[in-house]
């Protein structure tokens, strides 16, 4: 047995995981305990929003400097074929495919979420004429939503965002729907959808399904090809480790591509860019969904994590991460009670991603508190806090830690202080 | 006297400059040749490509190195604030602003020039209700054209694309221009447009103006707020030295930044990003032209050739490389005299921006023959070789070393191998 996960079955264990010591002991029997080595990882800090900001491998410092004073500084423009700059958003998307489930030809690193979701929102209506609906659950990440309704500003009625509780999804689908726009994971509750299930309900009802993998690529099983996902977003900074800001991915099955038109078509997307013509024409395959000249320092350093993630067994990263929720969802409780938390997120594990969100009425002070004591998670509004399990790195004895930390800051009350009350505009 | 351009006036002076030692002696009164050491160039190489790819400043790699390990390696999360990431897309734009003569609050890092384009191109729309028409010129930088037809695409029959010649483009402004899109500076022949007066033209027309500063920022003096430009994008990664594929950046005129919207609303553009409203409501000022995470690895790399370009006079810069240019050409024309090169640049350097480009029947295979020998310009389809001189690095002795080697390569017909006619997908 490599994962003891008996105790969310099996209550008679409670009492048997309860002390520091008992945790650190899930650790020497972690398969996965190895990986945190490949991480740079400050001490006295337990880091639990790797699902917001993933932490540094170690690879990384060597590669960009190597890429900025060797190919970059020896090496200039020569360094676009030579050392195959060109190539980065393609080779780097064929490596996320295989974290996804998909074609090495269907996945493609470019720009923002934001801007690949223009993109593919864009092509979704070219796709599906006729059709002016972007369904969306009303508690989607916001961006989403954000660049869905500057398509609509820009495409007046020939577009129209309509968004409904979770429940309702299904029932929503109706043949004015062109595309079903969702995040695999929530960003808060880290609750999943059924990605098959919901997918094949866009299908039946003649519309799309443009899937956000932000809180789930890098983290679990994905099956794009087998679920029949049509179009799909990701992230390159949260489990995947490609630094801050690194770009995202983008996924457009190959059954679409040949159709597929998308309006941000610079240079890069062309099937020539280097002819120079003065009208476009769009390279074949996924390589059309390139915009401009694409972040090369940003593409290296994604690549960095990428190739770590590769690596491991995507059913091996969700089964701990899993067993990380679990286990700090039952501390938090037992050790935590009366305190102000409320749980936040599904408790079966099947139905939650890698993270684990408790609602608590000073939330933003409580993160702050911990935070100052080197326990970082993050806040989300209006009452969130979030911690997040990225397999690689989180020991179980890191749950044990935070713990006991976030019930030294509760019964305290160390929250209750003006610097720790005081927003500041990112946390 | 600081610059000795009497060459270009004086033709008695010819032939006092006609040696190695007389350029070596140019090098030793020019004021900025100093600036050279501040970069990392390689032994045996003279670079005159860093109109495509600016060379590394020293300092990059040391700031990069920290930003991974120290920045994001062990303050992770926090430093989006710690450090400053949140605010660096408008901080390194209020640097960029110096260079291009606009407000602090007029310049934005962000995306690609591409990317950049379409906000402001749909921006410029809104901004001209019942206008339909971008007018540009035929032989405009591509990506420039394909983001307008892409949007064409998008639009329908709200927009058009309208392409003439040079000459044409005052007589071809009317009521139905919304925005005049034009490069400032060739991307082939260097030539410059007058932004001052057509920028006026259009303003008389009713339209706007939206200029593509890619290959003059950084390289000459620019005053968008006193020309009355009212949009402009620019690009990263040629002479302000911010690495391959560095973010680009784009400038709206404070006088248009509350009406105007962009569709490209990502949540870095909203007023309040971390407050997670499902409903998008633009940034006060030119934050609302951000769209996506801003890619924090790239903005510092930018930062660094930023803050060393503010460091210098742009008149100086212009001086230098018109210098450069002129000795450039002139060298050319008498070494490589009926060698079947033929000039595609302006003659007169106030017509002409930090390059120079000679047509040659085999202008692809020529330049590969002076890459194999250090010689580093690029080729641009159909037959024109091109020669950058930005101004900090390049030095006069290395025009005499280049043109040496041109003249032996024209000479002796080194291009004439199949290794130099072999094309690749960049050069």
């Amino acid at each position: 047995m490599r994962y003891d996960i008996r105790l969310n079955s099996d209550e008679r264990d409670d009492a048997a995981v309860l002390s520091r010591a008992d945790f650190a002991e899930l650790d020497r029997a972690d398969p996965l305990a190895g990986w945190r080595d490949r991480f740079a990882l400050p001490d006295g800090v337990v880091y639990l929003d790797g699902n917001s900001l993933g932490a540094l491998p170690k690879a990384t410092a060597a590669t960009i400097d190597d890429l900025v004073r060797r190919q970059w500084g020896e090496d200039l423009i020569t360094s676009w074929t030579r050392h195959g700059w060109v190539d980065l958003p393609r080779r780097v998307g064929a490596k996320i495919a295989r974290l996804v489930g998909a074609g090495a030809g269907e996945v493609l690193v470019a720009d923002s979420i934001s801007v690949n979701l223009v993109k593919l929102v864009a092509a979704a209506l070219q796709l599906r004429p006729g059709r002016t609906v972007v369904l969306s659950e009303r508690t989607n990440f916001p961006t989403d939503l954000y660049v869905v309704q500057g398509l609509c500003d820009l495409l007046g009625d020939r577009l129209e965002l309509r968004l409904v509780e979770r429940e309702g999804l299904a029932a929503a689908l109706d043949e004015r729907t062109a595309v079903l726009l969702l995040s695999h994971v929530d960003y808060r509750s880290g609750e999943v959808h059924d990605m098959a299930g919901l997918t094949a309900a866009a299908h039946a009802a003649g519309a799309l399904a443009l899937w956000d993998l932000a809180h789930s690529a890098g983290a679990m099983p994905l099956a794009l090809a087998r679920d029949g996902v049509d179009l799909a977003v990701g992230c390159g900074y949260k489990y995947l480790s490609g630094g801050p800001g690194a770009p995202a991915f983008l996924f457009v099955a190959e059954r679409w591509q040949e159709a597929a038109r998308q309006p941000l078509s610079g240079w890069f997307g062309h099937r020539d860019p280097f002819a120079f013509q003065p009208l476009y024409h769009p390279a074949a395959g996924i390589g059309r969904f390139q915009a401009g000249t694409p972040p090369v320092l940003s593409l290296k350093a994604l690549e960095v994590g990428v190739d770590l993630l590769c690596e491991v067994d995507p059913a091996a990263l969700q089964a701990k991460s899993r067993q990380l929720g679990d286990r700090f969802i039952r501390l938090v409780e037992e050790r935590c009670a009366r305190l102000g938390l409320v749980l936040a997120s599904p408790r079966e594990p099947a139905r939650r991603g890698a993270q684990v969100a408790f609602r608590h009425a000073e939330g933003y002070a409580v993160m702050q508190a911990l935070i100052a004591r080197g326990v970082i998670g993050d806040f989300r509004a209006p009452d969130l806090i979030r911690f997040g399990f990225a397999p690689l790195y989180v020991r179980f004895v890191d749950l044990w830690d935070a713990v006991e930390i976030l019930r030294q800051v509760l019964g305290e009350r160390t929250w209750d202080r003006p610097e720790f009350k005081q927003r500041a505009s990112v946390t």
